[in-house]
């Protein structure tokens, strides 16, 4: 199964480590954005070019040393039909580096809607441009969410399902009293559990995962007790405030969970204290993914 | 204000709908998808093709009879970059023809995500291919719905936030009850009210909308006390359940509200009720908005 894929890599490298590939305009290179102009080009072709040279340099510079990497589609949608063909670039070219692709995506609809996306983003056809884990979003409830699971089942793919996010507005919903005095998200989090009973793999993990803010370590514990087979993707590590220290009580005896980096590494050269030329942003990134992976050890 | 347009609109045509533009391969007559296929076309672009022609059929057939109308994004992106074209082409010319247009996407991120988003599907560059108002998720908290409200301000757009949907599985979450013993969805009703405060248009209803479900007419009154300002986008009417008569005491002095149909019109040709041989699929659409006119009468 995926996640046990997955999980074995993480072992592997000693790395719980998802490397988020968000490219943003202000992080790429100018040099890089000037190579990928080509005459007669629109600019957001240019930019999509330019996107995906970044990427598979992040990705040659990273690949043997972290298990996975996870595409924000919303910064490829932003430059139209030129950017969802380099996030589909970017999915295939890191498949065949080994990587294991999460496709943030964050979908969440109606049954057929549903199917519709599990289409694009997860299911087989056209393969290597799916992604292998994709997020999506639990507001409409269990039927929102089949289409996706019996497509996990047959093409041995993967969810995470948010449950408790790393941003401050996480509070306004997520956070509310419900009658037995627990928030919203320890609902959830027992609705994604059994969602995901009848995909546990070899290490005792679903291929059904939830997404936990690395922001709230208390709530992480406490998800925790919820979900005891659930894999956890964690975002919220550095530029959002969350640290190994914080995450460390979570790791159990092994890791169960890989957490997301994205402006940490991929803008690590613009940093102080990684700062590179811009040609060596690669060799920055890989420096900021070795620290991470001191500072997340068990 | 795009809030008023909509709702002269309505009033002007004495029909508060949207024709659901949802296209789904078995509802596209084979002649279409024949005409389409051209030389060397994979088989995403011919279908994608084949798409924006039936969608165009359709737009004709009802620009002069409806408001409104809205793509649901996700069957364009199964059909990957052709089919995001299809949706860019089918936004652009449903607006030239003069309708509204909603884009039912209902993404949701965080801020800096979502800013992405919003430059994707709602705001300026490339004006002719976004929407005037585009549906959103709340289950991040007010963090990941701000870049859109400052895009609405900015560029005359408006929002759908869904509070209430129309599935099976809206219960699983929004329907839990809180500690005050009613329904998470009234809570978030409260905070959509509060968002759009700023955005109230000179008929008392603010740009920031809310998607409540023709499926559950009680929760939708008690909905409609927690927002008296907010403009509804209903889904559910026709094949998921919902009927006129359900809808009537929402409709309190004016609409209010925006009812949506898909499969109910562009399938319209193949139901028992409106058949109609495979070249006259605009005709039955048409003749089942007039229907549906009646039906939703104040």
């Amino acid at each position: 199964m995926i996640v046990d894929k997955l999980i074995r890599r993480i072992n592997a490298l000693k790395a719980p480590i998802v490397v988020g590939l968000d490219p943003r305009l202000d992080q790429i290179p100018v040099y890089l954005l000037e190579e990928n102009r080509m005459k007669g080009d629109t600019p957001s072709k240019s930019t999509a070019r330019a996107i995906l040279a970044f990427n598979k340099k992040i990705i040659d510079a990273i690949h043997d040393i972290v298990p996975a990497v996870k595409p924000q589609i919303a910064m490829y949608e932003e430059w139209g039909t030129n950017g969802v063909t380099a996030y589909h670039s970017t999915v295939s070219y890191a498949r065949e580096k080994g990587l294991i692709v999460i496709g943030d995506v964050k979908r969440g609809d109606i049954a057929s809607t549903a199917e519709s996306y599990s289409k694009a983003y997860l299911s087989e056809a056209d393969n290597e441009k799916r992604a292998d884990f994709i997020t999506i979003n639990p507001y409409m409830g269990f039927d929102s969410v089949e289409p996706y699971l019996s497509d996990c089942c047959k093409y041995d793919k993967g969810l995470f399902v948010l449950v408790k996010t790393s941003n401050p507005g996480s509070r306004d919903l997520q956070d509310l009293l419900m009658l037995n005095n627990k928030p919203l998200y320890t609902h959830v989090a027992g609705l994604v559990e059994k969602w995901g009973e009848p995909f546990i793999g070899e290490h005792g993990y679903s291929a059904v995962g939830a997404v936990i803010g690395a922001t709230h370590p208390k709530d992480a514990l406490e998800i925790r007790n919820i979900m005891p087979h659930t894999f956890f993707l964690i975002p919220g590590y550095g530029v959002q405030g969350g640290s190994g220290k914080d995450l460390k009580p979570l790791w159990r005896t092994a890791y169960g969970a890989i957490v997301n980096n994205s402006r940490g590494i991929t803008g690590a050269y613009q940093t102080k204290k990684y700062h590179a030329p811009d040609a060596e942003f690669h060799l920055a990134a890989r420096a900021a993914v070795l620290d991470m992976k001191t500072d997340l050890e068990i």
